[in-house]
């Protein structure tokens, strides 16, 4: 099918689903991935995944997470709490999800593969439905960003580890850990201090603003690529790069021109991956899925929970800590992808490990709406001249 | 090579090239194409076109001419003299580029593609330089503006029937002609009307500009698919879609967001047009390009010179309209490529088409420069802030 076409499409039914989720005051991502369901190829088969498509999601959740890393300061992300969170909410489902798999009987590569692809959590969404609710700046939310980055980082440690088992434990995983390390503290420190610098200056003498727009946003996919290289995930990459450019003074800029992106490339993102899934995997493998939804969010739950708790948040905060940490994706879908391609689990596993990471990140929004809801302690927008409220000032003018 | 790399490569790049043709006072858009020639296979070899590349610099196409589109305003430029100025514009130099075709021995549907490549004037450039001179809002520069619209259009439709040569000559030509004639003409007539309404009314109740911008990008990849479908090209599509939604009381919203990618998508589409190029062409191809220099830079002349002197204007003018209307830049580029990926023109005539872009826009400023010297009846563009005056200016940031 014409791509002009698939992408008018997809922006068309990203709208159908935006407007359904709004009317029943669910979260937008949900309502847009949805609307793929039924334009993907399990029902309507309008539209079909396909490399070019892949490539316009990808950007829009690059994109996405750019702008999370926007709103964020480096002091409050990179946390010892958010490390402790992240460690609990890795191990926890490793365990999990190893149980899980000597019950079903698989081997032991098998089960290892199984077990680290229920460790990482995907903060797409999370970040989505918070930035949604104006949350994004809270401490909370903060928590559960830091802990995630953490918890990717971990998780894709364990994959080399597990990856190595078939061959034998080796270098390979103090090389990875290295890397992992040294390009979060590179990001750190370079980041914080040099990037913002540079771009400003840059600034200062191009003298236009699109120019510095195209810069930040060259910038975004560069750190996405040396994430990727490094073996993280893209979009740890690109929030990293939002993280380093939240300190530049053109940081409401690239906010606004990230907005504008996002609206059309995050939509895309959402709706292709409501257009991957499968709905008759859910028939075929019915019991394997229900028990890895459950064991993956009891373990994420209480493996973070407890943790915030112990490290003194409210009961309230730490069960929102727990539910954000809950939707798994690109890495669980990484893991997935590896062992199916090296024949280490089967279609079955793979699609069963597709839908744990589709019902997860389905479950969250509500989760975290209900959690959210008749919140005493939230603060109005008004109250607090934080970001986020500017961010709301600049939408209303761009309108105007 | 990892697509982030790429990406965040020839952003880097467009912004040297940006900023080196602006240092040498060169129209942006050639910058970048240089740079993209330096980085390309040609020179270091940095980065090669693929299919994602060209997906996405197709939709920076898409968004440069929805751009072009939603800056038009009608009633002030398509004037019954700027349609007959453009008319002679398009004429002459398609009968010039053909009869350098035949003298160099090409077929007939490679001679047509060449001769389809001189047609269109790029507005960008010429109005960067009436705007410099202050000469912006004066009856000559408006209508060179309008002349150049309507030779984009007229451009574009050449494009179309020349696209249907090859299926076969007769009857789908006059068909093709009869089809992009009844689109155009039908998405300006319902798409003033009902359109603009639809999306304003669209707008009240979604009452959330990203969502509206959504939905106008929506309508221009829309639009894009039907011209595709009917047998025009994509761009034409956006273009018309941009000159209807240029009727809609968001018209600045959708102006400000499609800047935004066309800071990013445009740069690409500009960039990749430069790694396409095979610079050895300018020695092989040396007549070739000198030839079609001249033919491109006297067909214009003459054509658009002699009209607006029996149009009434002086002699003076009639020469500024002339040169004004010299340089080729996006069209042209965008019907070698079409072209080149064809299989239509070899890669050696889409480098000479290239160069003569490049050239034909070298030349102008200075000409025209010459020509305005020493005139008393200039106005400066503070004195009337027109629709013209605020177009150009928003244009030039990133266009050039």
């Amino acid at each position: 099918m014409d791509i002009w076409l698939q992408i008018s499409l997809l922006l068309f039914f990203s709208i159908i689903g935006y407007l359904a989720s709004r009317r029943f005051r669910q979260p937008i991502s949900i309502g847009i991935i949805i609307a793929g369901i039924f334009i993907g190829p399990s029902i309507l088969g309008w539209v079909s995944y396909n490399d070019s498509i892949g490539v316009l999601a990808q950007i829009g959740a690059i994109v996405l997470l750019f702008l999370v890393g926007l709103e964020c300061d480096f002091k409050e992300i990179y946390t010892k709490k958010a490390f402790l969170v992240g460690s609990a909410g890795v191990a926890l489902p490793f365990v999990g999800g190893f149980a899980v798999s000597v019950v079903f009987g698989f081997d032991l590569v098998t089960s290892l593969f199984v077990s680290a692809a229920l460790t990482a959590t995907s903060i797409g969404i999370t970040a989505a439905v918070l930035k949604e609710m104006g949350k994004i700046n809270t401490e909370t939310a903060k928590l559960i960003l830091g802990a995630a980055v953490i918890d990717d980082v971990l998780g894709l440690i364990v994959l080399s580890v597990v990856k190595a088992v078939p061959v034998g434990l080796g270098i390979d995983i103090i090389f990875t850990i290295i890397k992992a390390v040294a390009f979060i503290a590179f990001a750190i420190i370079v980041g914080e201090k040099f990037v913002p610098k540079m771009v400003d200056r840059f600034d200062l003498r191009a003298r236009d603003g699109k120019i510095t727009f195209m810069l930040a946003i060259g910038i975004a996919f560069g750190y996405a690529f040396l994430a990727e290289w490094i073996g993280l995930s893209a979009v740890v990459g690109a929030f990293v790069a939002g993280i380093s450019l939240s300190r530049s003074l053109n940081v409401r800029l690239f906010q606004t021109g990230s907005e504008y992106l996002e609206a059309v490339f995050t939509s895309i993102f959402f709706i292709s991956l409501g257009i991957i899934v499968d709905v008759n995997a859910l028939f075929t493998s019915t019991l394997l899925i229900i028990v890895l939804v459950i064991v993956a969010v009891a373990t994420k739950i209480i493996g973070c929970s407890y943790t915030a708790k112990k490290l003194g948040c409210s009961k309230k905060d730490s069960l929102i800590v727990g539910v954000g940490m809950v939707p798994r994706g690109e890495i669980a879908l990484i893991i997935g992808l590896y062992g199916l391609l090296a024949g280490i689990i089967t279609q079955e596993i793979y699609s069963a490990l597709v839908f744990m990471a589709f019902i997860t990140t389905l479950l969250t929004p509500p989760l975290l709406k209900m959690l959210y809801k008749n919140d005493p302690g939230g603060r109005t927008p008004t109250q607090n001249k934080s970001k986020v409220t500017v961010k709301q000032e600049s939408k209303l003018k761009v309108r105007s």
